[in-house]
C-alpha cells in the first residue's frame, strides 16, 4: 500500500492509517469482528463490488501486517480460513467508535431499526 | 469524495469511511483537535504533501458534512479559520483509538519518546 505520510513518521495517527487507511481494509476487519472467522468467499460476498484480485491484496497486506492470519481447513485444494491475532483485535475500539460515530450521525431511523450487528456484540476475546 | 460502498447501505461503518475514509482528512481532524482552531496556511504547513487544490477541496467536503467550520478573521482578503463543530468533536474517540493502537504496534522507542502531542492531551470541549 502507498505510503503517503512520508513526512508523517512518527505520529500514531498517521502510522496507523498507512496499515488500515485503505477503505476496504477497514470492512474486511469490520467482518471479522462481528461475524468472527470468515473464509475468502464470504468476505467476497459481504463486500460486494471487491475484485477477487483486490479482496486477495488486503487479506495478503493484513497477513504481512500481523492483524490477520490464515487458518488452513483444506489441503486440496489450499484453502484458509481469517482470523484476527491480537494485535488485529487491538483495533476494535477503533472499529467500535466509527461504529457509534455512524449510528448516531449517518443512519436514518430505518437504518438503525434495520441494523443486524449492533456494534456491543463484537466478540471481546 | 466518491463512495464505494453504495451496497454497504445502513452499515454505520462503511457510512462513516464515506465521510472520513480519506486519509488526509483524518489528519486534518487531527489537527484541529491537537493544535486546536487552524488557518489554511498552517494545515497546509503541518501536512507537508498536500497540495493547496486538494487541502481546500477536503476542507470544503468538511464543511459540506457540517464536521468543521470556517470562521472568518480577514475581510480583505477574505480569510477563515477552522475548527470542529459538535459533529466534529464527536470523532475525537475515533482519532484516540486510532493514535492509541499506533502509539503501541507503529511507533519505535525513538519514536515515542519525541511524540510531542500525547493523546491525552486532545482538548475535551
Amino acid at each position: 500500500m502507498n505510503r503517503i505520510y512520508k513526512n508523517q513518521d512518527g505520529c500514531p495517527v498517521a502510522e496507523t492509517l498507512d496499515v488500515i487507511g485503505d477503505r476496504w481494509t477497514v470492512l474486511i476487519l469490520r467482518d471479522l469482528m462481528v461475524q468472527g472467522d470468515r473464509k475468502f468467499g464470504e468476505l467476497q460476498e459481504s463486500l460486494r463490488g471487491i475484485s477477487a484480485r483486490l479482496l486477495a491484496s488486503r487479506i495478503k497486506w493484513l497477513e504481512q501486517q500481523g492483524i490477520i492470519e490464515g487458518v488452513r481447513y483444506s489441503s486440496h485444494p489450499p484453502r484458509d480460513t481469517y482470523r484476527l491475532t491480537r494485535k488485529g483485535l487491538d483495533l476494535r475500539p477503533v472499529l467500535r467508535s466509527i461504529a457509534e460515530w455512524g449510528y448516531k450521525y449517518q443512519l436514518d431511523e430505518d437504518e438503525r431499526a434495520a441494523w443486524k450487528a449492533p456494534w456491543t456484540r463484537v466478540r471481546r476475546t
